[in-house]
């Protein structure tokens, strides 16, 4: 029989990832057991009706034939319009291709930036789908460590160190996993990384409306950025329409063109009733995505009222830098002595809370867990009370083997 | 700046494929000219009513969240049960991964087969989107040429002399654009190449609801093929969804588990209420699939009794292959002296009919015009009465010159 291409093989670096835990929880939660899933950032809400009506309007009006490969015209002003809001840049629609999610943006980006062999960089902690989207286009991912003490902002002299012969860096603000927000040091060094290497930076901004501290500064922003830069959004997050795959890649228009032209191969656009939902999600304006970004910073508050009281009672089992962005908090659970992982799977066995563990993210994060602030505030509560108290327990323990 | 990957430069093999006629003929249209388009393969019905029902109420159920990547199991059941209607074979949802339209089930079929610089080959006459599915995952399309003179069904020896060396095979039956439905004969020798070359086959299969002459026959379901094969299949074309991008790629188990994990990587899956509009659809069965194709036949008739007609008067200015299958007829129109691309230009300038040339799917179609079935009987007749006045005043012209 015929073996399977050696790019698909490999596309996984081996090993679950973390994502076993994942597995596992959501087997639990199926089999009937109180799971209380901290795992993946899923709205504990769903798209608004309003959407849905606007969706159903389209679809009734006839909007169910073959959109245009590169998205509806109205639906690429309203993109352009939204991107040109966050700085001076101008975004007109041939700058946008309208893509089936971020995770499609991601990919053409790679594939537009990186032939086969090419150097893609990434910086770890990272996205799980990461490395697989490089190496989905026979690309060799390689990451850039950043660390807990700096707040996961990556630091330019190591940037420089590993971009030698590089053709891509992708980037993430606000970051999932950390929470970091990038800071304008942190991307003016990104800036004279990649003029120095001439890179393409893809830029993962789909929590650009999840701000809780500072601005969103695109990247594409920066000065001389703007040639070297695809954008990357979607509307999952910030109108909480994960499962209509609706996103975006942004960039010079002639970039966008050869962009289009691989969507024609693998996509073949995107539904016009569902671009026709953007449209209307888009015109709700800036408010509407606030609220649909509230609940995360309430939840990302509780969890540092919880720090604070825990450093109250001089009790320091978990740690956090308090994220600036997006719907997680990474906690530094390394006093505890045990792994991400370790401390993920004894959680879930122990307290039934499922969260993900850093390792999951790449190396940087290790001896740290991901919650995702992704359950209604009551039962948020009830699972950091249980966490705590895991932690807690774990300490007690460390500290009586320890005297 | 950064330059474009080689791969996408080099994605389309330059020239305008002929598409430069349908760009036109739409922008006539677009200004208000009454151009009558016979292009693209759109049905001139839009998405049932019904189905549209079946969307709403699922995205009205909350089911707008992240859908599981390799497709709800209820749909991989359904398009299970579907293909297992056509012979012997049994599928399971695990032989199943869904995709956002045919399209992208071919690009996950070629990068499962294909590592960048194998060889994969394709049928000519082909489907405008083949070569640079092929290119796109970094593979090098190598066309085999099929005849007028034998229906454009493949040649075996032609098969064998090309295929030494190459991973893939890219087949289309019914026919988009010729019509052919590939006899057993046909098929049986695709199946002896494949053996002895080891090849993956790839079998686009997306108008299996549209058969005007015998039964369709699965490659997938000849002997000792299923493991070889990588079946495309859509709800486009057999339910009128063609702007809900729903679609698949079926096979073996294990390699349908690696193209899931491409999936994660690409797409991350397709939304969760257009799968259940899906399911709905298919649950209507094989009278819901006749309905839609129905009007499809009866305009291949229609154009089979202007032929029939031309014939009694002793003018044969066009011929054609009856069409088995599918929503097109291939006329040959070499007794004018024009190209395809000749006539098509001439013909839409006239008479503001616009056709897609032979020579925008490969060379072996030079000569040739494809006539989509898709527009209201009554206005088709006029294409067709436009059409046939066009290509007799061809002949009147040639004639005279010759005389």
């Amino acid at each position: 029989m015929p073996t399977y291409s050696n790019r698909l093989m490999g596309l996984t670096g081996g090993g679950d990832d973390g994502w076993g835990l994942f597995y596992r929880a959501r087997a639990l939660k199926d089999a009937g057991e109180p799971v209380l899933e901290l795992t993946i950032g899923e709205h504990d809400t769903r798209t608004a009706p309003d959407i849905l009506d606007a969706m159903d309007a389209s679809a009734r009006g006839g909007h169910t034939g073959y959109a245009a490969v590169p998205g509806t015209r109205s639906l690429r002003d309203a993109v352009a319009k939204r991107l040109s809001s966050f700085s001076e840049l101008t975004y007109g629609p041939e700058n946008i291709l309208i893509t089936p999610g971020g995770q499609s943006g991601l990919f053409a980006a790679h594939s537009l930036a990186c032939d086969p062999g090419d150097t893609a960089l990434l910086i770890d902690p990272y996205y799980a789908t990461y490395p697989g989207t490089i190496r989905g286009v026979g690309a060799v991912p390689k990451p850039v460590a950043t660390h807990p003490e700096d707040g996961f902002q990556p630091r330019e002299a190591d940037l420089m160190a590993a971009s030698l012969g590089a053709k891509s860096l992708l980037i993430n603000t606000p970051n999932n996993p950390t929470g970091a927000v990038y800071s304008d040091a942190t991307l003016e060094g990104i800036a004279r990384v990649a003029g120095a290497r001439d890179l393409w930076v893809i830029s993962d901004e789909v929590y650009d409306s999840q701000i809780w501290e500072g601005t969103h500064r695109p990247f594409a922003s920066l000065p001389d950025m703007f040639e070297r830069t695809l954008t990357v959004g979607s509307l999952s997050k910030s109108h909480a329409m994960t499962g209509s795959r609706l996103g975006w890649v942004a960039g010079p228009a002639g970039a966008v063109a050869q962009m289009i032209n691989l969507a024609t191969h693998t996509t073949y656009g995107v539904p016009g009733f569902i671009q026709d939902a953007g449209c209307y999600a888009l015109s709700l304006g800036v408010e509407a995505e606030a609220a649909v970004a509230a609940p995360f910073l309430r939840r990302r508050n509780m969890v540092l009222e919880r720090l604070a009281q825990q450093q109250a009672s001089n009790s320091l089992q978990i740690r956090a830098i308090p994220p600036s962005g997006a719907m997680y908090v990474m906690l530094d659970i390394r006093a505890t002595g045990l792994s991400g992982n370790d401390f993920g799977e004894a959680l879930l066995e122990e307290e039934r809370v499922a969260v993900m563990p850093g390792e999951s993210f790449g190396v940087a994060a290790a001896g740290h867990i991901r919650v995702a602030l992704t359950l209604p505030d009551e039962v948020f509560a009830t699972a950091l009370d249980r966490l705590f108290a895991f932690a807690a327990r774990q300490m007690d323990g460390r500290c009586a083997a320890t005297a």
